[in-house]
């Protein structure tokens, strides 16, 4: 069973469907995402799995589309029997920030300069040993840019200060990449490990709009050290499931910017464009079954993200959408249009990445209603 | 919405996730395969249809995963405002076998030698101009080889004539074949087709087995053939959605064995094979979206199905199943274990038909408990 009513639950039918695994999701509402597929989705706030066991019951593993989830309703779950997949000793570094840095710098994990800062005075000790503007990280609750903040002067601070009432925040040097990269692996409690080819992703407002696969001209030796840093990552955290590694590319060296232990927006292409998509391969890996195959089925796939739209819903444009590219994939999630939302995606697999993208990009223009 | 609660309607949820599209299927039982995986499955028989205006209020298009719906259903249906597809006009070429000859040989389809037969003495009279044995064939209700019987005399099928009672039969000559191909074909209301590579089906005990995709060394010439006689039935049959055309190959010639109007086990491979699946082809198609492209996605698919097994449920067989080929798909249908009956199937994508079909066979020997 999974926690999480969103998109990712709802693509994660797809494959149950397939393995004949029957999904159990907890949602945050009966007409969401997830629940239009899944027909056991009981209504529920991850909380209630610490006091309600009948959510867990029967269950063979307990999953996440997303990291929050009280430790306190982890240990009710595991007391039940169930196993969590990936474990609490795990999910703490993808739910808390500062954890993260900190266990992956032990693991000698490459990271930006960091610290964890609790006033504008650290803070502004932080910014002038590494520079500003600095990058200002709440260490739990963020996503898609939520929780980030970048910071000039450490004066512009004070309210997260206040706000975090004495707690520490985490400031990380801000890098001087030359290009976004995730590199996402797969791997089982007994161990066995799957690496998807390593991805090139593009960013808006801290939001994934677009990724490639593989990453466009990245040395095979780069590609092979941020694929063994995504499993190093895997094996010291023992993450169970999918992990995914955000990194940060500089002349010819990594940096690790985040992690998700989850499918992940960096892994849609894999639906359509690997041998195993990301989210059978987290069904196999949270229920310790073998692991597919994790290639790439042709020479390049992208994929755009459909951010918000100007129609009522998307899916009154897919007469004009499907009919400009008869070879693009259109993934829609079901989900009422607000600004910006992750609507959908589109994924379109060939030879040429240029080419590739300029097609998923027309269609997800046509989805957006600019046709 | 889709009439019917096995895995036809089952796999058709997956694509129907991917397209934003909500299905409703009008299932048996709740428990069933599609059941199981679509939030919305009223239990209902198909002839409920004629009287509760419930089962299609708000439904975009009316299709089905078997051709056994009563024409006052459709009618009904029809009626009330939702289109149904195909329509009752196509349809009844694919529910009744004489139906369906008549019309071929109008359109000159090529045919065996075929004749309503209504005693003993007509099928005699066949069986002398055409050679024995004859297959003789129930018209209506058919499926997976039964309503078909290879007669050597005559006299052996007074009792088909009885339990008929002065209806006709069907008999046609039995064909001397060198294999046996499916050409699989989509149509839109507005008349798009689009035709996959033509497969090559092996049948046991008058049920799919294996399938091959494209069919191996087809003659390039008798293949176009191949999928011209199928556009060609979906034309002049007025189909919409999925049209599946079942031949014999003889002698660089093809003669059309039998027609289904939905997805059709021989398409099965187009899911991991293709770059649109049958079941999302079949979707778009009814409800008259631009189709997708049917190419394969690589030089050969074969398809494997799962009938019958010793297990008490092959999924028991997933963690010796998935560890043999990780590159093999495994798609298990939720249903309980009868002998011979279908409970999944296996696809496996490659470069060579043989070692495909060995690796396939191998994923479910494990699945049918003979590991």
């Amino acid at each position: 069973m999974v926690v999480g009513g969103g998109q990712l639950a709802r693509m994660m039918q797809q494959p149950a469907i397939a393995l004949g695994v029957t999904l159990r999701a907890i949602v945050e509402s009966a007409q969401g995402s997830t629940a239009q597929v899944v027909p056991d989705s009981p209504v529920a706030a991850p909380a209630d799995l610490a006091v309600r066991p009948d959510l867990v019951e029967g269950a063979a593993a307990l999953t996440f589309e997303h990291e929050h989830v009280p430790a306190a309703a982890l240990a009710a779950v595991a007391e039940a029997g169930v196993p969590v997949r990936p474990g609490p000793h795990a999910l703490r570094y993808a739910q808390n920030k500062l954890d993260m840095r900190e266990r992956l710098t032990e693991l000698g994990i490459p990271c930006p300069a960091w610290a964890a800062v609790s006033s504008v005075s650290e803070l502004d000790g932080f910014g002038a040993a590494n520079g500003w503007p600095v990058v200002l990280k709440t260490p739990t609750g963020g996503y898609d840019g939520k929780g980030v903040r970048f910071i000039e002067r450490a004066a512009d601070a004070q309210d997260w200060f206040e706000a975090a009432g004495g707690a520490a925040l985490l400031a990380e040097s801000k890098v001087a990449f030359r290009r976004e990269l995730a590199a996402l692996v797969a791997r089982r409690p007994s161990g066995e490990v799957r690496a998807w080819p390593v991805v090139q992703t593009l960013q808006r407002d801290g939001v994934c709009a677009e990724v490639i696969a593989p990453a466009p001209g990245l040395d095979p030796g780069l590609a092979e050290h941020a694929r063994d840093v995504a499993v190093r990552i895997a094996e010291g955290l023992d993450v169970t499931g999918v992990l995914a590694v955000e990194m940060f590319e500089i002349d010819g060296a990594l940096v690790v910017n985040e992690l998700a232990m989850r499918p992940h927006n960096s892994g849609h292409w894999t639906i359509d464009g690997a041998v195993t998509s990301q989210f059978e391969q987290h069904l196999r890996a949270v229920l310790d079954l073998p692991l597919g195959s994790p290639e790439a089925r042709q020479p390049v796939s992208v994929m755009v993200n459909l951010l918000g739209s100007e129609l009522p819903d998307p899916a009154d444009a897919l007469p004009e959408a499907l009919a400009v590219h008869p070879e693009a994939k259109v993934h829609l999630y079901g989900k009422e249009v607000r600004p910006g939302r992750k609507l959908g995606h589109v994924t379109v697999n060939g030879d040429d990445a240029e080419r590739a993208l300029a097609e998923a990009r027309a269609v997800v223009a046509l989805l957006r209603g600019e046709g």
